[in-house]
């Protein structure tokens, strides 16, 4: 089933997608999936990122083709645990919204990703109990600055600055995340080509672990790291993220002004 | 004036606090202060974290008198810009509340610091604008892991663990930021005093820095960084941390179990 929020009417909903009409639901979808009987047509709807989270994270160093390129540009060492870390939940824009240049940045690039929606409190939970505490799958850009700013360290801006955050277009909540075909498109033109069974760590390995520190909230969201390399993105571009069973991310990209 | 969030009767209010009394607010003090006429006793109330932040931001190497132990721990150069970055909302407590070492950390220290609360949605404002946009101040504990957690650079753990972000005990909307003893004590031990006057980057420079590349939201909270070298503290401490104008934030530590 794919669920996605929306704005209807100048009202946020939580909906299931039923071909080109959106059932809205009762509330949220993390307690429960509640249906109301009323459907709205999609071309009436908005839609937004896929959740309001607490914490928005990504993990490093996840895909084997990405290490070289990330071991170049950060000096680091790869490391043998997962590596979690904040991005700003401010960053977050929706499908079709702006990824917005700012005049100091230099090479900003797009990294797809698949992204893990929690539903429930997790912590201290076991692999299997992870497997439980997660809601589905949706898409992502990490956007980053790949120039001064990513190697000072300053991540916070390197991947937080407003609109590095695409996420969307839905949740799938039925799906395999370890047999996914993640693609990367920049003006139609295929970039990129991975399959999530390559993930070193995997989605419940990941959720486990954090959980051993920090307590996930429903509707958190983890972005489980970029593979191959990555490219700069222009002013005029569109960046597309699809992942097979969830479908296609697509944002435009320009100067800030 | 003193602001306090808090727990009365099951239900979060704001309040101005009036001696042994709170006046309560209509909502958040953000976009208006707009006090009703119920007081209660501040016995009666318990005392939360004095917002809940989109982010909760922190900022390092802002002390001279910090640098040269930071430096030491993470070998990373000295920067001359400011160096924010995102400890988890999720670590926050409020007064009282205990910090809860897990059974992994090593060497968890305390870091008190002055808090800046942002009042208005803030982006690309100049340092003069910056100065009306912060609510006013309040007391933090930025307990960071100082083991191997901070030095393999897992700030996310090392900084964002439950109940490592002690905030409070309210908020003080008229004083001087940059003319407070920041007083750590450790079982009414004093370990550390410094002033804030000693400040690399100024509170409304930071917010200025800051608001370039994210929008800072209504509630938004900003460590502005450590003083002096820090200690780790154990299980059946009490950690204080008091500045001038605001007050004491108060907290024990224990073990998790």
């Amino acid at each position: 089933m794919k669920i996605a929020r929306v704005l209807f009417r100048g009202a946020e909903h939580y909906g299931i997608i039923e071909g080109a009409q959106i059932r809205l639901l009762e509330g949220p979808p993390f307690e429960q999936i509640a249906p109301t009987r009323k459907r709205v047509s999609m071309a009436d709807v908005r839609l937004l990122p896929p959740t309001r989270p607490v914490n928005f994270y990504g993990v490093g160093f996840n895909y084997p083709s990405h290490l070289a390129q990330a071991s170049a540009t950060s000096g680091q060492d790869i490391p043998t645990m997962p590596r979690p870390w904040h991005k700003g939940v401010g960053s977050m824009i929706g499908p079709d919204e702006a990824i917005v240049i700012p005049p100091e940045a230099r090479a900003v690039h797009y990294e797809g990703e698949l992204v893990v929606v929690i539903s429930k409190l997790s912590r201290r939970v076991t692999p299997e109990q992870a497997r439980h505490n997660i809601l589905g799958y949706t898409c992502g850009n990490d956007v980053s600055e790949k120039g001064s700013w990513e190697s000072e360290g300053t991540m916070w801006r390197a991947k937080g600055t407003d609109t590095f955050g695409p996420v969307g277009p839905w949740i799938e909540t039925e799906m395999d995340p370890h047999n996914q075909v993640l693609t990367v498109r920049l003006n139609g033109k295929e970039e990129h080509r991975a399959n999530t069974s390559e993930m070193i760590h995997k989605v419940h390995e990941l959720v486990s672990y954090m959980s051993q520190f920090t307590t996930l909230f429903p509707g958190d969201l983890i972005l489980t790291g970029a593979a191959g390399t990555t490219k700069a993105m222009r002013p005029g571009d569109v960046v597309e993220v699809e992942i097979t069973d969830i479908g296609v991310l697509r944002n435009p990209v320009r100067a800030e002004t």
